[in-house]
């Protein structure tokens, strides 16, 4: 049996260890394994290879992955999906493991579905942004980068009277941003998810700068677009020096953490099992409460994702 | 109403972020916040303060505990218990959180039953071992640090033709080396949970040595008192040069991960909701599933932590 | 006899530390340290205080600046400083250690001419910009940090057929550009000190990418303000999907390193002995070659620095 | 021309940045760059390789080796020598980078007396014990991988009123013992450099203990084979938890710092131009004041590095 991986969109620190993870687990299984290199773009080209021990040793502790993605916009035309297949075919491949976000598990669904082509899907995007899993891969490592910079960040701030404003990724989702405003003591937290009041803000700010507060963070997440808004207001209300930091694709690389690398282990794992046992399957593998589920892909791409409202409770405070 | 801290036993990574979540949850309450510092011997000794923001501004991202801890003979005694206890009263508390193992959650049962203390015990050790929980704060810090470890080991291992042992804490409990085997592709894990045996292994890896592989990276579990015989078994048997290497207190230091720290604040948010809410309670705050969940205090210390049968069934190919 | 120690103008690694032996130093010379905050605004505003080993303890590790600093218009007018003078005579200190760049040592320079201060100027600017010194303190953590995230970008970029803008600070100066150029494999270097021609280095990039190249990573410093114009070269030329990525203020935080720590103690150290010995001195402590050597200030303020010819040899190659 | 790099002994970070920087620069000047694998061994095994890009591609980061290195007593031996001269003929190498220690210089010195064999040794050792060098390859990344287990001891031991005895390694010289206790603040520093006082320092600290020091940090040199000494001596003069840390083998990996890349480079660079020049070279390149040097091997080996006496006085209080 002859199953491939690949990875499409964004990438995230954990698609190595889960790259790693499957080649051990297909050889352990007498899988031939199997990978796709830059995403739908490699599908369509072709450059697909079969895998060995040797190519995925050494590669835990890396971000990235080695073997690239993409972002396809030829995947979008039926003629260059039916080279993908014919590829697939020359392999003997009816079975891909994606690791992506539901973006790309919408268009490879629709390719699957034209030629009957097996998949599970691993949510792996730091936006945490995917219906159905309270966790997709790479958020953990992303997390203790931005946390990392703050720290450092703090300490530069305490040097001055100043305040900071940080801009985290996540697209839509503000999951980063209010995760690293709790854990960095940050205090304000600008999200999409939600509405923020400057007036009072400003009247709690001021009283605790009154106070003998030296610095102010504000983390403030990308999909808001509100980051120079922000820095103005700052300087318009407080007459406080003020920068702005974009925290960008740092957020990206970085070593796997402990927690990524075990869930990409996990999520590989039973992937790879349901892909063997099931003669057809077109699911999403999600991490719910904290067991591991398998949900129908297009209960995934149907759905959007929404922040729970105990964290968004947590920060509350720091948006009014 | 006065709610006082403390922690006791050995420290982790994790109750810094903790301390500050309680101090700054008490002042949003109007609770008092006290400090008790030194463990049960600063309790005995009246080491007692007050709490406020300046004490707690700035520790986030350090490790071990501000407020310090201590391993207490005296505490056994009645005597000093009672001393404790009118040490207490002088501030007026009733209310206590404690960031601790289960041996110290037994101690002050035993003290809250005497003298009528309402007490939240916190899992706070990098063993996690204690019933009930699936998490101690501290154990991801823990894991992500040996993690550091084994990293750079594997680069200097993969510059010789050489075994490495490493011994990693957690007292009769193997988590730390079972998690850090699976995410460091460890070749060789030996815990107490699991029977070991040496032949099986042996035979394997001698043919993977044979086959080209280079290092050999075994982990094992200061509980089972195996690392010495380990590394004569690899020199004996496998005629290679052979490290040990005793991960040893780094494993307790270091900034905080995010996961620690935010799960240090959801530990005392709900913790410290309990104390105010009710009248009376002897209860450890548990993390199971992805649930909190408060147990009584007996259930936990009279029954023993088991590691999950899954996790163990991961590494049962490093053991045999 | 009395010393004090401040800082001025943007804070660096290292401060903290040499605050740290500033204080460690004169209790065992029997002399009173004073620290002045918040640099010339505290100077003028009398924000001094007599220090103690409590305010230096556990501060080794800490980036910026527990004194804080400041820039300072205020200074600037001959009213203000003859304000700060009394400060100083108030707590009887005539010597003064400044943690400072250039712009700062000329502005202090003034005062001690106009109210007879001895003072010893150490180096401590990332920019790496000072005149007569080939090190100022802050650098070598500055240049870990900007290799950690190169490192970071490096793995996200090998994932994506992509360019990669990376700005990093240093005002006029192209230091820390150079530097991490260099250390980091860099294929594109641009600096204020060379010249650079695009249209020989447009050949060559396209035809390594053409050999197979997967990516591109660019190193700017922002005193060329190329950034968004080599962002649009790439894009515009090379077809190349190109990510601009802004180091900011992270450059400026972080735990010192062994380096940065080591300055700190032999800058202090021989700098607290320059003031103790002499009645009168107005210079700064300089590393030239392996030596510390101690310069006029007049001779520091009235030249420019610049990057020796050596190390701009060895990235020529990354510019035409 | 053909040019051939090896490493011999232990393994240090920065190796890795030097073998990527001699395979570019091979290229740049026309010259055939080899790889001898294994050290000493692989050299009389014949384990030769030409060296392309891609085998350098993205090592920078990696502490230890790629080609890895061994310790050989076959070497000692002429016929093994002489087999290893044929191994270098078949591929016309007469010219070779040593990165090693001065025991294998010295080795490979013999060799090439015997057999007209060129070479230029690179001092790479974290023992930092090469006469006529101030700098070996790898001790800048060992001493920030020291400082970073320090800065997490501090955190665990200001936890508990607790004395740490921490063994750092380095052969018979004491520069790591000696520069770690200076930028970490310790108490104690035995290294075989200097005699110790137990009793002076035990009056000392006992002081320091009664004024409200909260814990001990000592540092020894594993030369002085002090360690458990030093541990008694605290718990039965002290009456104080003591506990042992032998950093081991993370000392050795790590990623290099931007200075181990650095003198990597310039390292490799001067070595390489050294060789194609000279007809017949026999050389080490040393780092001394801030210029690199080159100096006989006989010179080299035939005597004994000492540590300066100026960093000597610096540790002195920490020693009596």
């Amino acid at each position: 049996m002859s199953v491939a991986i690949m990875c499409s969109g964004g990438d995230s620190s954990g698609m190595n260890p889960a790259i790693k993870s499957f080649v051990d687990n297909c050889y352990e299984k007498n899988i031939t394994p199997y990978f796709i290199y830059d995403g739908f773009e490699g599908l369509i080209d072709g450059n697909i290879k079969k895998a060995s021990h040797e190519d995925v040793a050494g590669i835990m502790h890396l971000g990235g992955t080695i073997i690239r993605t993409s972002r396809s916009k030829r995947f979008y035309e039926y003629e260059c999906r039916q080279i993908a297949y014919k590829n697939l075919q020359k392999f003997g491949i009816d079975k891909v493991i994606l690791l992506a976000g539901d973006g790309s598990f919408k268009g490879f669904n629709q390719f699957s579905e034209e030629f009957d082509i097996s998949f599970v899907g691993i949510p792996a995007t730091i936006d945490n942004d995917i219906y159905g899993t309270d966790y997709c891969l790479g958020v953990d490592t992303s997390l203790n980068i931005i946390k990392h910079a703050l720290d450092e960040i703090r300490d530069t701030s305490a040097s001055f009277k100043r305040a900071f404003v940080v801009e985290t990724m996540g697209r839509d989702c503000g999951y980063l941003a209010l995760i690293s405003s709790i854990i960095s003591g940050a205090e304000v937290c600008i999200i999409p998810e939600i509405k923020y009041n400057l007036n009072t803000l400003e009247e709690k700010l001021k009283k605790e700068l009154d106070e003998g507060r030296a610095y102010i963070l504000a983390v403030v997440a990308e999909g808001t677009k509100q980051t120079q808004h922000i820095k103005e207001w700052f300087e318009k209300n407080f007459d406080i020096e003020t920068r702005v930091m974009i925290l960008g694709h740092i957020q990206r690389g970085g070593n796997p953490t402990v927690f990524d690398r075990l869930m990409a282990s996990e999520f590989v794992t039973l992937g790879l099992d349901k892909l063997i046992a099931n003669e057809k399957t077109k699911s999403v593998i999600a991490y719910k409460g904290s067991e591991f589920i398998f949900i129908n892909i297009d209960t995934v791409t149907q759905n959007r994702y929404t922040i729970n409202s105990k964290l968004l409770k947590m920060v509350k405070k720091l948006t009014r």
